[in-house]
């Protein structure tokens, strides 16, 4: 993301930083060794006991970062998150981190690692970027042992009579593999199980990783686990985990999974680091047990959303904190200049001259932005990511842009500087918090899924309007006759642009939203609204980021970064 | 495998038990804080820098359990392993475990929980039957990762001009799913990849599971991984690892995973518990870098090797000890009056009644086994494993039967009295490892696979000779053309039977051994013979054990027993 060469790279930065243990990170939180179960020194799951006993204490403020559309440039909201906090706890708050944790395919691919980046990172990097503690893997083989036991059900009788050509319940791996988007299962002969059509997808997509981040509790995801809709039968009716029998098997295989992992930054912030769903298919935000158990052990609590404030924070705000039972105090945009003038019609290779007309049409984006939240009746704060081919004008140009408007903003170097960098922006950001806000979602749970998905595009994307498939209308009318029509609406569009068209950048206009299917997550508690293929497992590219990993004689990681 | 009811279950004991920090175990076994990796409070990895502190310590004396031919009567073989090393303890010895990590896939299907039994079970058992520390887990992204890796270089370009008709390396979970065993890939059209038939193997079939039990060090798995055939090339010649220069990345998923875990038995015996290869297509032995640790930490290691003598044991000795550059001390022969009475002709349901003529007619499967490692010229005991159905007349019998062969032999009870039960067999051994013992192989690595191949059939099974079918025939002359003919071979036969027909029970006679094809396991070093059809991809029964299995409010497991 940010330009290599004369700087260090993440994992250098990071092998240089001096970590504390992480009971003395805990202690720092009020955290004894019973509340903690150890992996290594430097990561730790937070105990049910240890989760139990926040649940009375009362809750500090909850701050989340978004950004704007994102573009091939980078925006830095990871960095950003975890810069913020280090600062807050620089002008003296006590502020933690509650953030996603990576997924393993992406690593091996293209990007490296995703922990924030520069001095604004949580550690061990390697350890979170690679196995971590888990819970990517516990996913996984909860999801394919549903898979698998799904397919015995079929082998063995098929006692609850599900249409095999109705499966709805693919297979996962926490990995970028094309060749298992659309796979032909059970051959061989009758012994070796049905023939039938199957895919995988990336661990990330498992609706099991959207419901592990919305539970509050073992219970709560067992409840929730029983609910997910793996099939329809011979009578189209919805075929559920609970039918099957098997959400206890499943919820077990969870058990440490649910629980939040504890690391620190380079400048020794405490930081829950767990859950990790999509932005697209799900709500894109780490665990509820993450967010709340920080709210509890900090006065501040810095967490993100994927993708831009369309997706990220609309799911974080409709979605998260509807049904966790929290509002949060204030919001922070991030921007790059890079990706601004990119969103002003630059292309990539062009970013490194300064364009001050292309940074001034592409303000358009982060503007709508801006509304949508104040839309919210949020305060917030534009957090400008300074990267390194930012120049003086540039960035006095997008400063004045957005005091014109009355917008808050504040120049942040966090990446470079760490806490230190971010020092205005937390400055701003307590200022802007002191003002009285009146926190409202974007629609009813009452309202019909129509009226939810016709408010999101409008209010948040600025459409026209919302024209629905015909396979997407007929699905409407079943969903709310299955009951589903309670349920919050989770949109699946592309990151990149405000409209349903990738290409659209900076903010267009008179442009409606295309629904062509929706997909019940009643296990996550929303029904996902497609606008446009998703990819929901990624391919590698011609030469994978795993070509120069490597692993030294001391067991170093190498070439992640 | 014992009988429930009266007696509490294996989950209640190990439930009932209460466990040592594993620091204090470790302790006793002169490791300190920074010797260990912690996970949780009652498992640890050795780190590196303890492996390489042990590298020059003197090593102490390795016993080997291994077993007559299993029948579905069950044998209890780790049960018993677990109850000498507390026996030997408990009369004074210093003694530790080196044992296989159990599998989740059979634990979610018939078979409960694999860490003993009864009073001699090695704990923490629920974590150690679910995801322990991740080893199987960072095995199945290691392989899967490669098979990706594999997918996106025919899909790019294809430069190594891989036959994709003749990929070899198959994708792999550590599950039970028979509908995985046979599947096309890469459907969907051009930009999904490239359709071919591929399947999946259950991950402890894993070459990459063979590779990491027999890796002697982090670059030595390096290297092994790197040696590993993934495909032939468009000249059917084999394409490695290191051709596709991957083995940095699959390492360093492997880091964490290649070190011992150490964990604690009832009775507080120090256990490492680490790899788990199957026992027919690979070598069914637990890692060598924990049987190494466990000799330099210890006096006396107890451990095993899968199936009965005729595999497991074989392999342990021609294989594992070779490679690894080491002598077995003494083996201990497990049998139960139970499947002797199998071996003797009874059905299961027929066991419960006395029966010494099926007795004493079984006793001959026993006699070849004892034969075998009297062959190999060890000292040996025979473990007769108390189970609650035999007659003192059944177990005087037994032990008559052994007598009049001068085969040492002791009545085991550790099931139900722990370490105490299985004094008398750890004296007995004590007593025969005082002999002078002098260790031979069954065959030289400088012979041909065709004599390695009849040399084990000729002495461990008792074969009147092996039949090469004509592709087995092709393909010994291939690999002694790739220069695999310096391998020790790895026999893939029925574990049911001495010979290759599983159900010619006892001690078959005037039988020839079928090769039916070879496979290289060039990375794990050894060539694979095929005697038969093997399962490399278990399925799940009418009622997998998946549906009993729960978890209580506060994490404890339900159902694993």
């Amino acid at each position: 993301m940010e330009t290599k060469g004369k700087f260090k790279t993440d994992i250098e930065i990071a092998r240089e930083s001096e970590m504390l243990p992480i009971t003395e990170i805990a202690a720092k939180i009020g955290l004894g060794p019973d509340d903690l179960e150890m992996y290594g020194k430097h990561k730790a799951k937070l105990s049910f006991d240890c989760l139990a006993k926040l649940e009375t204490k009362e809750s500090g403020k909850v701050i989340l970062v978004t950004a704007i559309n994102p573009t091939p440039a980078g925006e830095g909201k990871s960095t950003v998150t975890v810069g913020l906090a280090d600062a807050l706890n620089k002008v003296g708050k006590k502020a933690m981190i509650a953030m996603r944790e990576p997924s393993l395919g992406p690593t091996m691919g293209i990007k490296g690692g995703a922990a924030g980046g520069g001095y604004a990172q949580v550690l061990p990097m390697d350890e979170i970027n690679l196995h971590f503690t888990g819970d990517l893997h516990a996913i996984t083989t909860a999801n394919n042992a549903l898979a698998a036991l799904i397919d015995n059900h079929l082998q063995q009788g098929n006692e609850l009579q599900i249409d095999a050509r109705r499966i709805v319940w693919k297979r996962a791996l926490d990995l970028n593999d094309r060749a298992l988007r659309k796979v032909v299962v059970g051959l061989g002969g009758p012994i070796q199980g049905v023939p039938r059509e199957d895919g995988f997808d990336i661990t990330v997509a498992s609706e099991i990783m959207a419901v592990l981040c919305l539970a509050s509790s073992l219970q709560d995801l067992k409840s929730r686990l029983s609910r997910m809709v793996i099939a329809y039968n011979m009578e189209k009716k919805p075929v559920t985990v609970g039918d099957l029998g098997v959400e206890g098997a499943l919820a077990l295989l969870l058990k440490d999974a649910v629980k939040p992992n504890l690391v620190q930054t380079i400048e020794r912030t405490p930081a829950l680091v767990h859950g990790g769903p999509f932005a697209n298919i799900a709500h894109g935000c780490n665990s509820v047990m993450a967010t709340k158990a920080a709210s509890r052990l900090a006065d501040f609590v810095v967490t993100e959303a994927g993708f831009g404030a369309d997706l990220g924070a609309e799911k974080f705000l409709n979605i998260k904190t509807r049904d966790a039972g929290f509002e949060p105090a204030a919001v922070v945009i991030v921007a790059t200049i890079r990706a601004l003038k990119m969103h002003g019609g630059l292309a990539k290779n062009e970013l490194a001259v300064e364009n001050i007309p292309a940074l001034k049409a592409g303000f358009a984006n982060l503007k709508k932005h801006a509304e949508t939240i104040a839309g919210f009746g949020l305060p917030f704060v534009i957090a400008v990511n300074k990267f390194i081919t930012d120049t003086d004008l540039e960035t006095k140009t997008l400063l004045d842009l957005c005091e014109a408007e009355s917008i808050p903003a504040s120049l942040t170097e966090v990446w470079e500087k760490g806490g230190a960098g971010g020092v205005e922006l937390a400055g701003k950001l307590l200022g802007v918090m002191d003002a009285p806000s009146s926190f409202r979602r974007t629609y009813d749970l009452s309202d019909s899924l129509e009226q939810k998905i016709e408010a999101v595009a409008r209010q948040v994307y600025g459409a026209s309007g919302v024209d629905f498939a015909p396979k997407a209308k007929k699905q409407l009318a079943d969903f709310e006759q299955n009951g589903w029509g309670v349920l919050p609406v989770c949109m699946a569009k592309t990151q990149y642009s405000l409209s349903d068209d990738p290409v659209k950048l900076g903010r267009p206009s008179g442009f409606a939203i295309t629904v062509r299917e929706l997909k019940p997550s009643i296990g996550a508690g929303f029904i996902v609204v497609l606008t446009g293929e998703v990819m929901t497992m990624p391919g590698l590219p011609k030469r994978p980021a795993a070509l120069n990993m490597d692993v030294d004689e001391d067991g170093n990681a190498i070439g992640l970064f």
